[in-house]
């Protein structure tokens, strides 16, 4: 997906949010906020939005030399998720359609995504937790369902920290031994690297590695040969988040999107109501 | 007002709502945007952010050979407000206390300000109007009432099209022979300008001027000779809306802002919270 005109205030946002965890001092937000802007200007818009969110930053990182400013929060939501991640367990367990109960709360921990929405409350997450298993879902899980058993390799595509805790109410509902998790190689953002991958207790029950890569999504060119191999190998792919579907909509692969949808641009795109949970083949899928 | 860090996304967004108001060509809408990243990068943000957006949107006047790209829009906020007007005048009329009323239904028409919220729907309007009399309003309307009534000179700026309507209804329950009423010199995003003024009806009833410039707020250095004169002889400046606080909330004046709190960063300087409806004397005045 090429990046909107409507994506530039986010991205300049973001930025300033990024900077503000890990420095007080005005005239270095001064200086991220400027140097975006200028940057932003001359930006390729044919790239995804991800491509120059992994520039900008990986240059406030640099200059505010900080290897990664979402940690602290990232911890904290890991940690918020770990607290539900035995209530949710026990709502796929007791459920009547368990993998389709999992799948609504890995979406709804697609709600932890502060790259969207700067604040998020642990009520807005118990909420989206509540409600993820009554809430509209759009796609066929049933199909989705049937992809998993038949795929022979599955490679999973986490998003951020927090929601990778809910990502393993599904993974333990697929069959792990056939499954490869795929984490980001290096702190963007607030999304998900080996070290939440640990927190959420992943490595325990199933393979998992890094992509090479400090792109907030999937740049294939710019992940490690390791995962292109997995990538290239994978008969179906299961894609979390917006980060992921923006770089990967177009990829002619059996991609599985699960995601809800947080801005209207991505709505547009994808065919989907704001808000809505979403499981989608990529149109792009050879099958 | 200085600008914030903050403000920057919204000016983008602003450029953005407003080229797409006058062209569909998305090259054109790639330069405004491009350009707009590019001077925000080296604005000075000393001065309040109705500055920045003067030249953004002169520049985008220019660039689109447009003079008025929000003229359908005001044209229709104008209209509507008119068939709202006999229902809020009775209203007024009906109520013990007509002034406040009419305070009130001055700040509710402040609601139709495009350029913080760039769709409004009628249904919106409507609701506001009705809401408006109940609604809190933070601030002491027997002070500004008092004020009023001993001020010889009153300046009145006005803030958008549409709200001029309900401005009236405030101008009403006024000292009218006392009173100036100014708009902008020329059009500047949906800032009122005389045109809006005939429609609203208020040459008839009042003196109207204008301010002889194109800034979304009132920037007194560019505004002219007769305007400043005015502005330095009144007791009393009623200033409608965030474009006049942000540029006059320093100014040491009486100066009683009339306005709706619309975002976090005006919220954060007048001290009330977004959506409040806000009667508040310039605190930088000297009486």
């Amino acid at each position: 997906m090429k990046t909107f005109f409507d994506c530039i205030p986010c991205l300049i946002r973001q930025s300033l949010d990024s900077v503000r965890r890990v420095s007080s001092d005005e005239r270095m937000h001064e200086q991220i906020v400027r140097d975006t802007l200028r940057e932003t200007s001359r930006m390729d818009l044919d790239l995804p939005p991800a491509v120059m969110a992994q520039k900008i930053h990986r240059r406030i990182r640099r200059l505010c030399n900080h290897e990664d400013p979402y940690r602290e929060i990232k911890d904290r939501l890991n940690q918020l998720a770990l607290e539900l991640y035995p209530l949710c367990r026990q709502r796929v367990e007791q459920s009547e359609f368990p993998l389709e109960a999992a799948v609504r709360l890995a979406i709804a921990g697609n709600l932890m995504d502060l790259g969207v929405k700067s604040q998020l409350s642990e009520t807005q997450v118990r909420a989206a937790v509540d409600e993820c298993l009554e809430d509209p879902l759009d796609g066929d899980v049933a199909e989705f369902a049937a992809a998993v058993a038949e795929a022979g390799k599955i490679l999973y595509l986490t998003d951020n920290a927090g929601e990778i805790v809910f990502d393993r109410l599904l993974i333990e509902q697929m069959p792990r031994e056939r499954i490869i998790v795929a984490v980001k190689g290096a702190p963007v953002i607030n999304d998900a690297t080996l070290s939440d991958a640990e927190t959420a207790g992943l490595p325990g029950i199933v393979r998992v590695i890094d992509n090479g890569s400090d792109a907030p999504g999937t740049v294939l060119d710019d992940c490690s040969e390791t995962f292109r191999r997995h990538f290239t190998e994978a008969d179906l792919i299961v894609a979390k988040g917006q980060g992921n579907y923006e770089t990967l909509c177009d990829c002619p692969k059996t991609i599985y999107f699960l995601l809800r949808v947080k801005c209207p641009i991505i709505a547009r795109d994808i065919g989907r109501p704001v808000d809505r949970m979403v499981v989608q083949p990529a149109t792009a899928g050879t099958g």
